[in-house]
């Protein structure tokens, strides 16, 4: 019993801190229970549930299901929902006429045959990718709406009150939605995208920035580690998915704070994928300087200062650039930094060629070990390629925002 | 107008490209068809219908939201669904009672409380990782059915009727569609991660056979590229979240097949994240090959023996570990296989120590490029490590699947 006891207070403590740490979930938490008691008030208020003739649930089932934590995804599945709801309820209204039509015998074959067709059909769209990424939602809403209009023909004889009693109460249960979302500490998609990518971008200097000091241990010799800030790369690795999401869902989003309605989104998404290509070299750099094989002293000694200087400047590069996008201008002093970062790898290759000169081709081992430590140099030349594709993704985004 | 009919033809022709290629699309959407069209015959058979007082609709609901398109995503949905309805239905029932006895005025008070409370402690929870992963569905429709039937339960007075109708219509829908998608050619989640996992390390393989292929060009200069196979490791580095999503759902899976019900899901995430690892370190070999900077020849030369040895040895390796996998045994060569790719490890220090007595120090620009040269090579020994990695992983895994 105590056992548990212990998982119970370890399950709270938990929960305790990822509230804590995030106080905008406990918002969002708060938020859902307002919604839902002010559209328990049109259960209350008698006018209203007459109004909509019982079927009141709908509105609570509508807010259930749409509120989402940030804006774009509620307003996506907000529009998706009525949308579908009333695409569905006409042509629902159109079979069930023609069913209706075709005498009491083939009543339920008829209805029963175009409910097959039209949700495979409506099932099959979904797996269509253009499709899925807009209206996946609203695919699944016109089946349920669809099915159960048409069917419900069968028994019920105000079909037409039916299929506007469901859409009137989603309707109200969006807008409630939709002003709850938009009025109370809103959560926009688009900012959270903006804010990851700078964030990323941050860890990712930060990285380079780890790793500038651990090669400075690679060259001394000195051991000690400072794992937190060199793992950074590891959280670019992993957010392709959300990104995606997160930029799906500001597509829908209208015009807030610095971001207009049509944002160029699908930008950020090519910043994603080219600080991820970044993060693998980072990834493969990692490996080698973990290796056993150790360069000799006196190579070592001799590529310091250039390497040094690369890691140091691509740094810095990013780190610029991740200061530019979070302002969403043209740095002037970015062009200035890329320049040196270039400068800085031509004298890593000017010291590369020279350090055939050092190389003693009697002392094999040295030789061998050489090679070893020539790795993270040559390594950082994609490292640099892609530093600077970034440069010009982000230049072009900045013209984009600029106009 | 020309235009738009051009894009609907192209529409249409991926629509239908794609159930070419993936019959169980297909089948997949005639079983939703099926199952809605199955559900329906409750609205047609008077004594079913009456049986469960107008309320068949929330049986469609159910099928229609329910339906996934593997097996354990279903169990999951549907599992949850009953589970959560009917502890939010009692839990709803109680609430009533205790709002009915405290007078008239009080009551649309506690109600609405209450409802606030528990759908933000709901919604918080949806937050939580471990309870996401598990019960993310059913915190969504615990929320929803405690929401109706309580703030129902001021305009409704058969309250207990109301509950059990609709615990029993969704019993109806969710065993309907238990039956339906585990008779009619059923896709296991646990069957599609296990053949996931054995077409990502087929891919690996392929691609540093590929690479091999790739270092062969490289060594005798010539040019042409064989980008299918080379480009496949990108699936593997993609391929994180739907293992992930997969693993979740093979859970909840009984045994199939195979697979038993407690079978080691979580080692084909492990199995995946080495992988991954392999595929970052081939990302970053890719660019060292394309990378302008060409080795000498006489190196190339020296080098290429071990080196392609290394490439092909580890390939096969790998090869032969994806079909021990498949075959769920402990392949008896793969041993012979990590010996055979250490050893042509080994040999290829061997060639590199001795390479210091080819360099001549007066050419120095040959030596420098040779560094460049020297990358790929180095590389590969991280490849060899993961690989190795690997083979440990999948032996753990012959062990526990043969037990």
């Amino acid at each position: 019993i105590s056992g548990l006891g212990m998982k119970v207070r370890m399950f709270l403590k938990q929960a305790w801190d990822m509230g804590a740490n995030d106080p905008r979930k406990v918002i969002h938490c708060i938020k859902v229970g307002l919604a839902l008691t002010i559209v328990s008030l049109v259960y209350f208020m008698r006018p209203l549930y007459d109004g909509v003739g019982g079927n009141a649930m709908w509105a609570i089932m509508t807010v259930v299901v749409v509120f989402e934590p940030t804006v774009g995804a509620t307003l996506y599945k907000c529009l998706n929902r009525v949308c579908a709801t009333c695409l569905a309820g006409f042509l629902a209204v159109g079979v069930h006429w023609i069913a209706s039509q075709s005498g009491d015998r083939f009543e339920p074959l008829v209805v029963g045959a175009s409910v097959f067709i039209l949700a495979s059909i409506a099932t099959f769209s979904r797996f269509i990718p253009s499709v899925k990424s807009m209206f996946d939602y609203g695919a699944m809403i016109f089946i349920l709406t669809f099915s159960i209009v048409a069917i419900s023909g069968y028994r019920v004889d105000k079909l037409f009150d039916l299929a506007h009693q469901r859409i009137s109460t989603i309707i109200i249960g969006t807008s409630l939605c939709i002003l709850v979302i938009m009025l109370v500490c809103p959560i926009w998609s688009g900012q959270e995208l903006h804010s990851l990518t700078v964030r990323n971008m941050d860890k990712l200097s930060d990285s380079l920035d780890g790793w500038f000091r651990c090669v400075t241990q690679y060259f001394t010799n000195s051991n000690g580690e400072d794992d937190q800030k060199l793992q950074g790369y590891k959280c670019v690795l992993s957010s392709k998915a959300s990104e995606e999401s997160m930029a799906n869902f500001a597509r829908w989003e209208p015009s807030h704070g610095r971001f207009n309605f049509r944002h160029p989104w699908k930008q950020y998404l090519k910043i994603g994928a080219s600080m991820r290509s970044c993060a693998y070299c980072i990834e493969a750099l990692n490996s080698c300087i973990n290796s056993e094989n150790q360069a000799a002293e006196s190579i070592k000694k001799h590529l310091s200062t250039s390497c040094l200087k690369v890691s140091s400047s691509s740094s810095s590069a990013i780190k610029e650039l991740a200061e530019s996008v979070k302002k969403m201008n043209k740095s002037p002093t970015i062009d200035l930094l890329v320049e040196e970062m270039n400068s800085a790898v031509e004298e890593l290759h000017n010291d590369l060629k020279s350090l055939s000169h050092l190389l003693n081709p009697s002392t094999t081992a040295e030789n061998q070990i050489s090679a070893t430590g020539l790795v993270p140099f040559m390594e950082i030349i994609p490292v640099v390629t892609l530093a600077s594709i970034l440069i010009e993704i982000s230049a072009r985004i900045e013209a984009l925002v600029g106009s």
